[in-house]
């Protein structure tokens, strides 16, 4: 293998704040490792405009709210590193959770307003535990450009407020949402399905589809459309929605009129596993 | 005059990552402007150190507690700027309200633990604004070495939390307390005070002076020691202390038994002012 492991934060800071002295452009992937081919396309992604590339995998627990999955989150860091080495990565960058978070940790970032609907509602303190780590990554690594994934729509919308607001100056650019052969979005919890779950979760993206259909066809009314994937995925045995809105690109103010470009986001329990999806809808959709 | 006068965040950012790229040591005095001799002195330090040196200006409006003085609080951006270029500090980076906090701006850093005592007791969000703004200048500017004063203790080791947490690589400078020669620590809110309060106040150093002697003389009972200073200065007509306290230089808990190096900290009122100060006792002191 050549990829080179890194677990020290002062270490990751002098390989790259070198790379960036010799003039080179350097890219992150944050990931929480257990990669899949969802990952894989944000390092490719990556991989084309770097000239160096990092791609941390990191298990964030101040991400995680009580009672959540922290402890039993799949991890598989041979088989990510082997993966990764394949993309020709130049280092894995992969702290300790001590490392990141000492003892006596006391500081977080935290970005209001964007973070207290979807996702933030159901997962308080998810976000900030998401920003302040997104925070850390990128003055370990101090990358130029960073890739995240369209699934975590909320996330990514965060994450750019957050650099814009702190002067970050890191380019956040999006990796669009890869799906199985059979439409579920590609995501490490998806190992928590059974069969049947398994075979239940295409519902989401079926009902994504047949939400864009609606209004394309000229329906405008959010609570129609949204209404309409809500039945469609609770209709299922172990299907159980926990939100649907039809959101502004980038305020994720809800509308209840759909009369320009808009996200349909949704979040569906199916057995143990809390799965997220959306889809553009609306103008230029 | 020869120093740069920047409002813009990235043409902050365009020359100090130019700065840095050919190899010179950045460094950055932050200042809320009106300056004296306490914030000449931290420029000199730096000076010495920094091969480009910045000093921004910046009434940040984030620090301000509802119903303290940001509209009162004193400017005078030419004097201010012909200081500076007197100092040979190479860019003044004053940046606009507008600026710094775009209209839907909703990003904050917060240090938890050391920020609910002392001042933060008093001016509740106070410290929020001073990680936020920091963090924020600190990425406008890209230093390696940023100097605060050591009148606002609480400030530096609440800094220094943040920079360690988030792993900014920005080394924190403290610089010695500057006195007027009656032993009043300089601030810009010195100005407030009316002819009577200004004598008044110099019983600030020495009740401070009058602990140092206390611990040196062996008396380690918090309580006593800090009694003493509150009498001192609540005798006075204008005086009304707000706290005294004997704290860890570090985690700034309260010590009861000064049995170790502690900071004697305090802040009072004297009309219209609100001082801080503070004095190291035993130990090396």
């Amino acid at each position: 293998m050549t990829v080179e492991l890194i677990q020290d934060i002062a270490e990751m800071q002098k390989i790259t704040i070198g790379a960036r002295i010799r003039g080179k452009s350097v890219g992150l992937v944050p990931t929480m490792g257990y990669l899949h081919k969802g990952h894989l396309s944000l390092v490719r992604l990556a991989r084309r405009e770097a000239d160096f590339l990092v791609v941390s995998i990191f298990v964030n627990p101040t991400q995680f709210v009580e009672g959540e999955d922290y402890e039993s989150y799949p991890r598989d860091a041979e088989r990510d590193t082997r993966l990764l080495d394949r993309e020709g990565v130049d280092a894995v960058f992969s702290p300790a959770v001590e490392e990141m978070y000492p003892r006596d940790y006391s500081t977080y970032v935290e970005v209001e307003d964007l973070t207290s609907v979807l996702c933030g509602r159901s997962r308080p303190g998810h976000f900030r535990g998401v920003t302040t780590v997104v925070a850390k990554l990128f003055n370990a690594v101090r990358p130029h450009f960073a890739v995240f994934g369209e699934k975590d729509f909320q996330q990514a919308i965060v994450i750019r407020r957050m650099v814009r607001d702190l002067n970050m100056g890191v380019r956040i650019v999006l990796g669009p949402i890869v799906r199985d052969e059979d439409g579920l979005a590609l995501s490490s919890r998806n190992t928590y399905l059974t069969g049947a779950e398994r075979e239940e979760a295409r519902v989401i993206y079926r009902s994504l589809l047949e939400a864009r259909r609606m209004v394309r066809e000229g329906n405008t009314d959010a609570g129609e459309v949204t209404s309409a994937v809500r039945d469609m995925i609770n209709a299922k045995r172990a299907g159980a929605v926990e939100y649907v809105k039809a959101v502004h690109p980038e305020t994720l103010t809800e509308l209840s009129v759909i009369d320009r470009e808009a996200v349909i986001a949704v979040a569906a329990r199916f057995g143990r596993a809390r799965l997220i999806d959306n889809i553009r809808v609306g103008e230029r959709s």
